[in-house]
Parts: C-alpha cells; sequence; structure tokens
C-alpha cells in the first residue's frame, strides 16, 4: 500500500458517510421515517446500499449517527462540545445555552429533521428510548454537571436533584417548540432561567 | 310528530356521534392520523360515510371533536372542568391538578392517541396550530386564571408573567412524558410545583 492511500481511502469515506446522513436527514424530513429505506438513503446520497450495510445495521442506526453529527456540528457552533459554560455566573451561562438552544431549534436545517425524528419516537417507544437514550440524555447530563457545580458553590439550594431541576430549564423550551403555542425567542429563553432559578412566589 | 320522537332521535343521534369519536380514535391509534380516512372511520363506527359528512368537514374536525370530548370526560372524573381549584393554597391547588394529568396521561385510553395526535401535530404545522389553539390554549387558560388570582392575593410574585409561569409548571411532564426520559409520578410532579414556586437558587 502507498502510504497515501489510507488518507485518500479515509477521506472518500468521510465524504460518503456524510452523504449517507444527509441524505438520510432529509428522507425522514420528506417522506416520515416510516417511508425511509436504506434503498432510498443510498440513492439519493449516489452510494451502493451494501456501502450502507456494511457501515451500519439498521435505518435507525443510520438516523442516529446522523442526528448525532448534527448536533455535534450544532454544538462546535455553539461551543458547548464538552459541557456547558461554567464562569461561576449560573443565571448567565443557563442563558448563553438555552438562547444557543432556541437558535437551533429555529434553525430550519435542524428543525425539521429534529421534528420528524422527535414525532416518530412519540409513537415508536422502542426508537423513542433509544433516541432518548443515546442523543438527549447525554446532553441533560452537561446541565447535571453544571447544575452540581452551582450546587458546590453553594448557589443552587441543597435539597435540589439537578436532574429535575434541568427539567424546569428545558422543557419549557421544547414544549413551546414541539407544541407551537408561542414563539420560542431568546427574551423567553432568559424568562425561564429567571423565573426558575428565582421561583415564582412572593417572598414571606 | 309523537312528543317522544325527538328525545329518541337525539340518543340515537349522540350514540352515534360517541361511536364516531371512539372509531376515530382507535384508528388514529392503530394506524397513524395519514392513513386515518372518512371511510375507515364510518366502518368502524358502523355508520354511513354519509353521516359522518354531514356533522363533520374534514377528518380533522372528527378528530378535534372527538379528542375535544375525550377531554371532557377526564376533565370530568378529575372534577376540573371549568377550571383549576382554587382553595387558596396555591401549591396543593397546583399539586392536585397535576397529579390528576400524570394519571390522566399515563391512561392507555388517554396516552395512545394523545401521542397520535401530538406526533402528527409536530411534523404538521397546521394540524399542530389547530390543535393546539382549540384543545391546549383552553387548557392553558386555566392556569392563567389560577396563577392570577394567586398573583392577587400576593401569593406569586408581582411581576411573574402567568402564561410564562405555567410552562414551567407544566412542560416538565410533558416534556418526561412525550420524551419517556424517566418515570412520570406524582412524587415528581409535586416536586416540579415545588422547585417551580420557591424557586432553584440558594437563597442570598
Amino acid at each position: 500500500m502507498s502510504p497515501t492511500k489510507a488518507p485518500d481511502s479515509s477521506r472518500r469515506s468521510d465524504r460518503s458517510r456524510r452523504a449517507i446522513h444527509d441524505a438520510a436527514l432529509a428522507l425522514v424530513v420528506e417522506v416520515g421515517y416510516g417511508k425511509t429505506t436504506i434503498e432510498g438513503i443510498a440513492a439519493r446520497a449516489g452510494v451502493g446500499k451494501q456501502t450502507i450495510y456494511r457501515w451500519w445495521p439498521s435505518k435507525a442506526a443510520v438516523l442516529l449517527e446522523a442526528f448525532t453529527a448534527l448536533a455535534e456540528r450544532a454544538a462546535e457552533t455553539a461551543g458547548e462540545v464538552h459541557g456547558l459554560p461554567d464562569t461561576g455566573d449560573l443565571a448567565a451561562d443557563l442563558k448563553r445555552v438555552l438562547r444557543a438552544t432556541v437558535d437551533e431549534l429555529n434553525d430550519p436545517a435542524i428543525e425539521a429533521p429534529t421534528r420528524a425524528l422527535t414525532a416518530e419516537g412519540i409513537v415508536d417507544p422502542k426508537l423513542g428510548a433509544e433516541f432518548t437514550e443515546k442523543l438527549l440524555d447525554p446532553q441533560l447530563q452537561f446541565y447535571v454537571t453544571r447544575l452540581r457545580a452551582a450546587q458546590e458553590a453553594g448557589q443552587l439550594r441543597a435539597g435540589i436533584d439537578p436532574r429535575i431541576a434541568l427539567e424546569l430549564l428545558i422543557a419549557p423550551l421544547t414544549h413551546r417548540w414541539l407544541l407551537r403555542t408561542l414563539p420560542l425567542t431568546h427574551a423567553y429563553a432568559d424568562t425561564v432561567v429567571d423565573y426558575a432559578l428565582r421561583g415564582l412566589s412572593a417572598e414571606d
């Protein structure tokens, strides 16, 4: 083997992999999860279907990897690949990351495939559990880590469970976005952080 | 016309209407929104499809009414047809209604069709907006009314917008249920109310 052959082959395979990801995401938006097939993905990506079968065991596995790659690119853009920012100012850090989440959910390239997969997971328990475990839970863990650090710094009440606390921060955004109740804006993200941290009750 | 004829006819028509609702909800669970048809609903309900066309302009209209009836029966069971309870104890009232919501979402007769319609609304903006406007928004308005009463009683911070505050209370339940992250329990509903009302931050 020539010394350059492996890198060339690796570049070619990266290119094919990306084309397959893009084709899978595009198809799930256009025809829905149920009608997306390995054959359809292969045709759209311009590869043989054996290429897909060699790399992935199922359609769900292709889409899971495509979404993971999409989420990683979005996280890189937002500068949050390895967790939430920790400047010591919890409110500011949460607002920064929730504003970035608002931007992602409002980005058509992310919104359409995320809606298609979320909808399928809502009616298909097995797929829903797999996507939640592999895609959503690792992101939620970033919030647990950040909230626990705030707790250790005495900024979060001692009795609070960070795994539940994070739901008061992110669920309102997801709810508004999925159910289209009202516009999803930076101002809304800021208000959710303020309300969740300070609480709704009047001081005693 | 005999005096008894109208009531008989009304009873018969109530029975048909209920059969059509039940058929529509069952079909949307079994085959999904896309494959549910007026013909299929008519066949399953044992009525002619002209009966359906006479009463409703579209499949979406049948399902909207079927869901409204389902939600009203659930609200009657929970004793909350005309709004949230107001005993003067905001936390207790919210826990009561959110525990009832947990029970509804965990009831297979409500869960399955609600998942099917929610999933469709997530990918179909027109249907999603219609269901949110006609089914979800009126329920959210009950929370606005109850939170505003608490605000007037000095129990909620003066600057809080009740329309946003309610999202911190109900969105965590919806998020957990739709995305199957963790079990949806009464204890969870209670914790969400406690966290939302008191806030996550340590006292200054």
